[in-house]
């Protein structure tokens, strides 16, 4: 599956160079990736409460290829790109109207917490029929 | 006692103004707090943990007098203006140079938290008296 | 008029004691506000453009009456409480469900921005209009 | 050169898994690349004075190895990786203790702003000279 989560660049987001602040980019992947859980029937919270399950980062990366202005109107569209045995990696595309702005992934975990202490298991089945299934 | 945070204007504090974005301030004065206590003897993490003791905001309010731009150097000079039973209010001073910035303040309770319920409880004297000693 | 400004509580927005980050309250009310304008025909980026119009903050204050968790949904709505000659106040009540969550203000200055100088400037009666007509 | 950034993790860095919100690591690579400027004597303000230039991102991308936690006291340790015609890489380390807790870098260019047009240029051999040398 695809989810598309619809942003508007706010103006706490731009700085001094009236442009959106680079880490801002970072807090919408987060954004869409809780998105994308919700629309694919395991919202994060019930995640976190049904099966005690996190999902911390291993590893995020972006690159920019157009500035985004206060007001403008962005789709994020979120996919997994890959998924292994307890980690999964999600690609995320930030268009424009017609532009690619930016484009991203994130390599996530799926963790247990216990005690305070993190650690990853095995993505079941059935969710990785839900995050990947059309 | 007073205490006073050295902070330095970042390039993500910044707006499409050039100017800080004005929910920073309630950011620094957060961080002031919590600079405030651990002065005083008693770091936020150690009120949690030896006393199971948050600070949740009850109220906040901030006037400003004059922007700030990136890399401006500001010092926030904290002070307890009001302790109550359950209640504390906290005073922070936005200056730069010789001039005042701004100047805000917090109204915090003394508070238990058990089983995700917030209880304001009594200061404890000794609390008290770190807090506002000379 | 009044401006209804739909939010989601995000998982950055909260911080280690599960609930938001306060100061988040202040980001909201700034966004709130450019959503008000642009509810009432003059958006911002207008303001700025057409009529070189920017609404610095003079003064914010919030009270806090329950804490938001993440994926709560929440209303902000937004009227204009008093307005001057020069000088405008904006009310926000968050609403989650049937109780307040938080209510605000933030007043704000009409001004006009030459050569990095701000200046207030009286508020045209048209917007004056605009803004406070049922 | 390598510069060390020193930070301390704020209470409005974590979230409600109580540990730090990950878009933060970015923006300390954004606060560490203008420390990193300024300690080899071109801080970014005087740059963008001085010279009109700018330092947008082309890209940037951290791996996370352990969690950061309130309080933490991190340095961040940023050199030039690699420098080219008109794009930089800068590598930050995060350390704290004798533990790497995460590891990323910055792709950005050398820019020129005229009329809100973005345009990258050579970097000047004395730039290049004053990143780089021991």
């Amino acid at each position: 599956m695809k989810n598309t989560y619809h942003i508007k660049v706010r103006w706490g987001d731009t700085d001094a160079a009236t442009i959106v602040y680079y880490p801002n980019f970072y807090k919408w992947m987060d954004e869409a990736t809780h998105e994308f859980f919700e629309a694919a029937g395991y919202s994060t919270p019930a995640l976190q409460k049904n099966y005690k399950i996190q999902l911390p980062l291993l590893e995020a990366a972006c690159t920019f290829k157009a500035p985004l202005k206060h007001n403008d109107k962005v789709q994020v569209i979120t996919f997994i790109e890959e998924i292994n045995r307890k980690v999964l990696r999600l690609r995320h595309e930030f268009i424009k109207g017609n532009s690619v702005i930016a484009n991203g992934y994130e390599k996530r975990a799926w963790t247990t917490v216990e005690k305070d202490q993190m650690k990853a298991v095995p993505v079941p089945d059935f969710i990785k029929e839900a995050l990947t299934t059309q």
